[in-house]
């Protein structure tokens, strides 16, 4: 029992009327001209209604003295790719919930960690891709006090069809280690390759 | 004419035959218990055959003496979502291409500038949102010199349907442009907000 034998074992085109957790649609519009042109695009269905936004990843940040400030990381597998894949705690917003409450909500499900709201506000609300589909998210910033007493021994909630399995990298190792983790066969998700390339860069140029 | 005027018209429910760009996928796969499950996600249907990927992102870097180092980003407007957003160079790869030549040409064709590949490596292959889609991208790390002949007046070689504008800021001001540009209005593409929450991350703690 790993996540790493999970397997694909068949793909179809699958029809719009039977599908019930994502969509296509069209939409007419106009270009800069007025001239009218059309588009393809796919959505979840699963945004509460009245709401502009899917749900949140969470920068989650385990702190605990004399140890360097690491990243919570999950590993999951992910069917549309057919891989496991290295991704922030994550999950889709609840109707009447704030992007906060569903980053603490979801952190304790899938990791058993009770967090706390960091200081650095939310995120701008981020398209995965924006050509694409219309998903997108807030980046929820949570700060873990590894000396809580309920943090000691995290059990997380899981649904009867999840499988996560979390770990912790160091934030000066993110980006070697998602590239070691590439070789073994992981997805990188975006995000997580992404605040990789942004620590690398910030090395890199030194401009703050 | 300009890029806010656009508008869109009407949105639709688009069925899989009718559908030529965007197409879904029902996976049935086996869980960690050998338990077989299904799952349902979208897929763009211009991937070249053979490729593991559908395009790349440009992290396109403008360098001059006596200057911040600046990222090239861009305003275009996006059906999926209805709005203007900011996102970085970026485009989809073509059959027989390498993700740089993608990344030169794209970045050549979009924005006029003619660019050379930086001595970051590539970053992994990068998934956009994979418990929804397949999308996937590498994100190209390329310098453009303002000292060249042929960098000084960029002329852009768009299609007759694409619209975009090209604009920089210092990497040290883009956390908080980011944030200006959406209270302005525009969408905030998930790569150019995430390279911000990085270059934060990176600040605030200060680990590199």
């Amino acid at each position: 029992m790993s996540l790493e034998s999970c397997k694909v074992v068949w793909t179809a085109p699958l029809k719009l009327e039977d599908a019930k957790w994502v969509k296509l649609v069209k939409t007419v519009y106009t270009d800069p001209n007025s001239k009218t042109r059309d588009w393809e695009s796919a959505e979840r269905c699963t945004r509460p209604a009245g709401v502009d936004y899917d749900g949140v990843g969470i920068v989650a940040i385990l702190e605990r003295p004399g140890t360097p400030p690491a990243l919570l990381l999950q590993k999951q597998f992910r069917p549309p790719i057919g891989k496991v894949t290295i991704e922030v705690p994550a999950g889709l917003v609840d109707a009447n919930e704030t992007a906060e409450e569903c980053a603490l909500r979801e952190l304790y499900e899938e990791t058993g960690y009770r967090g706390e709201i960091a200081d650095t506000d939310k995120s701008c609300l981020m398209f995965n891709d924006p050509g694409m589909c219309n998903t997108n998210l807030h980046m929820v910033h949570v700060k873990i006090d590894l000396e809580r007493e309920e943090n000691k021994n995290p059990q997380p909630q899981l649904e009867e069809n999840e499988f996560i399995e979390s770990f912790t990298v160091p934030l000066k190792d993110l980006y070697t280690e998602c590239r070691r983790l590439e070789k073994e066969g992981y997805a990188i998700d975006a995000r997580v390759g992404t605040l990789a390339e942004g620590f690398e860069i910030a090395r890199k140029w030194r401009f703050s």
